[in-house]
C-alpha cells in the first residue's frame, strides 16, 4: 500500500483512519513509511509509554483496559498496541479476536491496536516503537504497550517504555522463579492482580525479598502495587505508582535521559541490522543461490561457517 | 579464552572437558570458535535432536532428566541443553543453580549444561545450535534442547530441532489459549505433564478440538501423552512417540530433507544477520560517535531513520 501525501499532517491532528494505515504500513514495511516517520519524528516525545507485561493468565488485557479507563476519567487520552510476538504464524488472532472493552471501542479518546510478528522485515520490537512513535504525534497522553508472555522479545519490546509494568498473579512461585532474572531489572511497579485470591500474601512476601536483594542503578524501589481488575480495585494506586515513577525520571535529570538514549541506541542499532541484512541479502546472492548452499549445508557438504564467509567475500566487507 | 590445537578431535572423541570448553567458547563468542565449528561439522546429523518447551511451572526439567534416564537404560547416551532466554542479564543463574538428577552428573553417558543470552554476540538460538553440533560431533544418541517459557525465542531454538515436544499441565486453559499460534504449528509430540492431577481431561479435549483443526503440511497428526514426571510415568510412551515421528520423517523423505533444509536456511541467515552487523558497525562509525548520534535521537535533535541511512551510505551499500 502506498501511503498518501499529507498523512503526516492527518496523524498529527489524531486522525484514527491515517494513524491505523501507518501501523498497518509499518508492520508490512511499506515503501514510504521511512519516510513518514521522519516526518511524524520531530513531534514525538510527550507521551507517557507504559509497557505492561507478565505471565498468561495473569489478567494484562482487563488490568490495560481498566488503568485506560481510570485515565479516561480524568481526561486523558490513550493509546493501547497489545503486542503478541508468540503469534507469527496466524497474524495475531488471539489479540485481534480478544473483545476488548465496548464502552472504549467507540470512545474518541482511545486508540486500540494489535501486532503481531509478521513476515522478515524488522523486528517486532521495531514495529512497536515505530507504532509508538506514530501514536505520540498523535498527541495520545499514555500510550500502553501489552504484550503476552515473559520472553526475551517481550522484554525487548517492554524495555522501549518510559515505565514498565510487570503483572503477577497470587500462586505463582514458579512463574516468579521462570521470570525473575531478566524481569526485576526492568519492572519500575509490580501489580499482584487477581488480589482478592489465596496466597496474596505469600507472593507479595517473595517478591519483597526478591527486590531487597534488586539494587537499581537510579536509586528506585518499585512498588507493588495490589489490583482487582475485573473490580476496578486498585487503580487509583497503580496511576499513582507510575505517575511517581515518571516524576522520579524527570527529577533523576541525566539518569533519565541515559535510559532514553540507551533506548535511542538499541533502536538504531536493531534499525542497522535489519535494513544491513535486507541490503546485503540482495546483492550479494539470488533466493535460488542461496536455496542451493543451504541444502548442500543440510547435506553437511558445506559448512554453514563458510557459506557465511563466502557471502561476506562477495560485498567486500568480510 | 583460544583455543587449544586438537579440540575438534578431543571432541569426535566425546572428551567432556574439551566439549564444554568449546560450548563455553560459542557462549563467549571466542576467538577460533568458528574454524572449530568448521571442523568438526561434517561429523554432525547422527544425533536425534530433540526440543522440549512448555511453560513455567509444566514440570520440563524433571520431564528432560526422566527421558534421559529412560535412554540411559536403553544404552544411549544423552546431552542436555538447557537454555533460558529471559536470563540475559544473570547469566542463566536460575538453570544453572537447579540440582539436576544427582545420578546423572557422574554418568560418563550424558552431558548436561545450560546455557543464558548473554553480550551481544549472536543469537541464542545461534548459540544453542552450535552447542548442538558440537554434541553432535562427539556422538550423543539423543540431544535434548530445553526452554524455559513459550516465547518466539523458545520457538526459534526448539524449531532448529528434529522433533519437538511441548509440555502443557492440566488446567492450563488460558496458557494453551496464550501459546497456541505459535506453538501448534511446531508440536510434533504434545505431552501433559502432572496428568495425575485434576483437569487432565479437560487440558486433553481442548488440546485435541485444536489438533483437529490444525492441518500440517506433513500429514503428521501428533499424539498427546500423558505423564507423571516426578513418577517416571509414561516414559516409555513419550520416548516411542518421539521414535514414531522420527521414523514419520525418515519416511517422508524429501520432505524431511526439507525441514533440515529450512533450517539450514534460517541458521546461515541468522549468522550473516550477526557478523553483517558486527563488521559494518565497526567500519563506519565509533563507540562515541554513535552514542552521540543515539543522544541526538533521545533529544528529538535527530530522527533515527536518517542515521542508520547515513551510516548505511558511509558503507558504500546504502
Amino acid at each position: 500500500m502506498e501511503i498518501k501525501e499529507g498523512t503526516a499532517s492527518s496523524i498529527l491532528s489524531g486522525d484514527k483512519r491515517s494513524i491505523a494505515r501507518a501501523i498497518s504500513a509499518v508492520e508490512n514495511g511499506d515503501e514510504g513509511i521511512t519516510e513518514l516517520l521522519k516526518q511524524v519524528f520531530p513531534n514525538t516525545g510527550h507521551a507517557l509509554v507504559i509497557g505492561v507485561t507478565g505471565a498468561p493468565g495473569s489478567g494484562k488485557s482487563t488490568l490495560v483496559d481498566a488503568l485506560a479507563a481510570r485515565y479516561r476519567s480524568s481526561g486523558q487520552t490513550v493509546g493501547i498496541i497489545a503486542v503478541d510476538p508468540s503469534s507469527p504464524f496466524t497474524g495475531g488472532a488471539i489479540l485481534g479476536d480478544r473483545i476488548r472493552m465496548q464502552s472504549m471501542a467507540t470512545d474518541p479518546g482511545v486508540f486500540i491496536r494489535s501486532m503481531a510478528a509478521r513476515g522478515h522485515l524488522g523486528g517486532l520490537a521495531s514495529a512497536t516503537t515505530d507504532a509508538v512513535a506514530i501514536l505520540d504525534a498523535a498527541r495520545y497522553d499514555k500510550i500502553i504497550v501489552e504484550t503476552v508472555g515473559v520472553g526475551q522479545d517481550e522484554i525487548d519490546i517492554v524495555k522501549t517504555a518510559d515505565v514498565t509494568v510487570v503483572v503477577l498473579v497470587p500462586g505463582m512461585g514458579d512463574d516468579i522463579q521462570a521470570i525473575k532474572a531478566g524481569i526485576m531489572e526492568i519492572s519500575d511497579v509490580f501489580v499482584i492482580n487477581k488480589a482478592d485470591r489465596d496466597g496474596v500474601l505469600r507472593t507479595e512476601k517473595e517478591l519483597e525479598s526478591m527486590l531487597s536483594i534488586t539494587e537499581r542503578a537510579d536509586g528506585w524501589r518499585p512498588p507493588i502495587i495490589k489490583t482487582v481488575a475485573t473490580r476496578a480495585e486498585g487503580l487509583n494506586e497503580l496511576a499513582g505508582a507510575i505517575e511517581s515513577y515518571a516524576s522520579h525520571l524527570e527529577n533523576a535529570g541525566s539518569k533519565a535521559n541515559g535510559r532514553r538514549t540507551t533506548v535511542a541506541e538499541h533502536r538504531i542499532k536493531e534499525m542497522l541490522r535489519e535494513r544491513l541484512f535486507r541490503l546485503a541479502f540482495e546483492k550479494a546472492t539470488t533466493e535460488a543461490e542461496f536455496k542451493e548452499m543451504a541444502q548442500m549445508v543440510a547435506d553437511r557438504r558445506r559448512d554453514p561457517y563458510s557459506v557465511v564467509e563466502e557471502i561476506l567475500g562477495r560485498l567486500g566487507i568480510g
